[in-house]
């Protein structure tokens, strides 16, 4: 198949487009590169080097002989966005590009408006590029578990059967996100599931949980295709800022008192839905939802396994939620669609924490400790706005 | 009360401020204007002439002995929007300012990015200039009974309490609305309860259905007092629309078998909704959702009463349906919470209709033909993209 990666130079797009490719399929990644931007603004990089987009592609090229093309735009850009699928002419388009940080979203007014407008107008031009040029296209779509919110009841795929007032209609599951950012995907499901309704187009949603992890069989064959790793509070998500932690001898930090229940997936496991995924598309006119993780467990839980497998010592501290969510709440989302079309899920073990300690330990010496504590505080508005961040 | 108005130029704005006022509130309105600029971009024109907005609040001071502040500025410029709120110190803010006709948001691809972007980044700012200068402001927010579609169950308002596998839950009722611009809706809706929730702020998101009539008490002092009145295919909603189409001795255009049923609210029960809003405000962090709607009757329905009623030839005409909705569906509302705090609803009647027939007969003339019939069509894309509308 030929598969469009838009994001294709971030932690999880550049693993999944090498994954695509190894088995076979003709991928191009599509990137404005503000990821690395991102980085400069913050003062903060990723724990293990990368290398350039362009050095990227051609380490891979050398090691195994397969090209990716590369798309350097904007989705904002609508002229861009059509213009590069009506070149690609993908059968697939793997949508990663947009910005994927709650706590990014939550430092100002500024912030939190430049994550709304570039996801949900970047989405919006690329459903109007693939109704336009091929709308037999199948968009893979990153959205994340945290749009579900935690509900009393359990979390369905997507959709939920309801029976009310003696009458039963299938509707979309309702959301209760916890973050602008979590926000701008749950406006994102709303306008792809009209774009199938009216245009009869392909999508699936994909509803990940926590990805951990840094290496997949592919990043791993040289380390000038590593992918990015990210240990800050705004970008590093929860096990590996927590494993970090564990090597440099801090304190793991659990935002208030870490009852809060979230899924979790390995990042091999994460590159394996998105080539499921595209090997088998959704219907026309189908909007399909899977939820992408493959255990949940609350944040305090987390925290103790790292613990326990590290080698050495290690102590939890419970610091002041910055955040405005439950920390003691049901949860009990269903995750069997992907497990279905084959997903062989690689669960939370010893060995994976230890391989990724021992990256860790390798470039123990490029971390900036200031970036570890969250600043950004989900109760502030006027300082933030009055004078960044 | 102090209380602005945003988008207070508008069909409904304008009414609103003057009822407010007169009711003794201290009211200022906001607009950037641009409804009368989409007039001169689709060649159409209100059916009855409109004052500009300083010689309406000129006329109304001279009459009544009230002001009305004028902001001129645009919601999505954060720093008027801030400066707005700081500077008038509302009680209340009533918000108007989005781009509401659906077929203007599916013309084509820009138009659909324009009306998104406009209606969510406004209405973003303006809960960051909320929660920055003051929380306890009452946000009066205009929404629409499209954002809820057509589904099989009862429509609520704006919650529901779902039972699913034994387990009970409050949540925001699902909604599948059915064009770019109802999910504009959609979003905001959801991003203002997260506002209530992390800031607690206390908003009204107000459902509206179908408004129709031109006149109001205070509309009605003064010719140079009037609303607007559209009765195209893109601005003009489906009674005021018919109501033109009959007096013409054109035939009353109706998309498909006319099985739609929608909620319909005459424009008088319109402002009085909006004064009952901001004279009871939602509690501190309460997101509280009424449907603002008074009666519900099929398209045909509204077609036949408009024959019925009017004293002349006329006749139906069913042509194909420029939309994507369905035709034939259970519709089952609530809209209880208005009345009970105190709405006399003015049902459709055979009165109402009588002088609008004789409104619109005295500015006849200005009728053009053409935009009667619609042009939009949710299908199609590529064309648009191309060549615009």
């Amino acid at each position: 198949m030929r598969i469009l990666v838009l994001g294709g130079d971030g932690y999880l797009g550049w693993p999944s487009a090498l994954h695509l490719s190894a088995r076979g399929h003709d991928v191009g990644i599509a990137d404005n590169f503000v990821r690395r931007a991102y980085d400069l603004e913050l003062g903060v990089e990723s724990l293990v080097p990368i290398a350039s987009p362009t050095e990227r592609i051609r380490v891979w090229r050398e090691l195994t002989d397969r090209e990716i093309a590369l798309f350097h735009g904007d989705l904002t850009d609508a002229a861009f966005t059509h213009r590069m699928v009506e070149e690609f002419r993908p059968d697939a388009v793997v949508h990663f590009a947009e910005q994927r940080s709650a706590p990014y979203s939550m430092i100002d007014q500024h912030h939190a408006v430049y994550t709304q407008h570039n996801n949900v107008v970047g989405t919006l031009n690329l459903l109007y590029a693939i109704a336009d040029i091929n709308p037999d296209i199948h968009l893979v779509k990153l959205g994340t578990m945290g749009e579900y919110g935690t509900p009393n009841i359990d979390i369905e795929e997507g959709w939920i059967d309801i029976t009310h007032k003696g009458r039963t209609d299938r509707v979309l599951y309702p959301k209760r996100p916890g973050s602008f950012y979590h926000l701008s995907k749950v406006h994102d499901s709303h306008n792809i599931e009209f774009a199938c309704r009216i245009w009869g187009l392909r999508a699936t949603d994909l509803n990940q949980g926590v990805v951990y992890g840094q290496e997949t069989d592919e990043t791993s064959l040289d380390t000038r295709l590593a992918t990015r790793f990210d240990y800050d509070a705004v970008f590093g998500t929860v096990l590996n800022r927590m494993a970090i932690q564990a090597v440099l001898g801090e304190p793991l930090t659990v935002y208030g008192q870490g009852g809060q229940v979230r899924g979790f997936i390995n990042l091999v496991d994460t590159v394996e839905c998105i080539r499921i995924s595209c090997e088998n598309p959704a219907d026309q006119g189908e909007f399909r939802v899977f939820n992408q993780f493959t255990e949940q467990m609350s944040v305090r839980d987390i925290a103790e396994t790292v613990c326990r497998v590290y080698p050495g010592r290690c102590r939890v501290e419970m610091i002041d939620n910055p955040r405005v969510e439950a920390e003691d709440h049901y949860y009990r989302a269903a995750h069997t669609g992907l497990l279905e079309l084959g997903l062989m899920p690689h669960l939370l073990s010893d060995t994976l924490l230890g391989s990724m300690f021992g990256i860790i330990d390798r470039h123990r010496d490029r971390v900036n400790l200031d970036a570890l504590l969250p600043e950004v505080r989900w109760r502030k508005t006027a300082a933030n706005l009055v004078s960044g961040r």
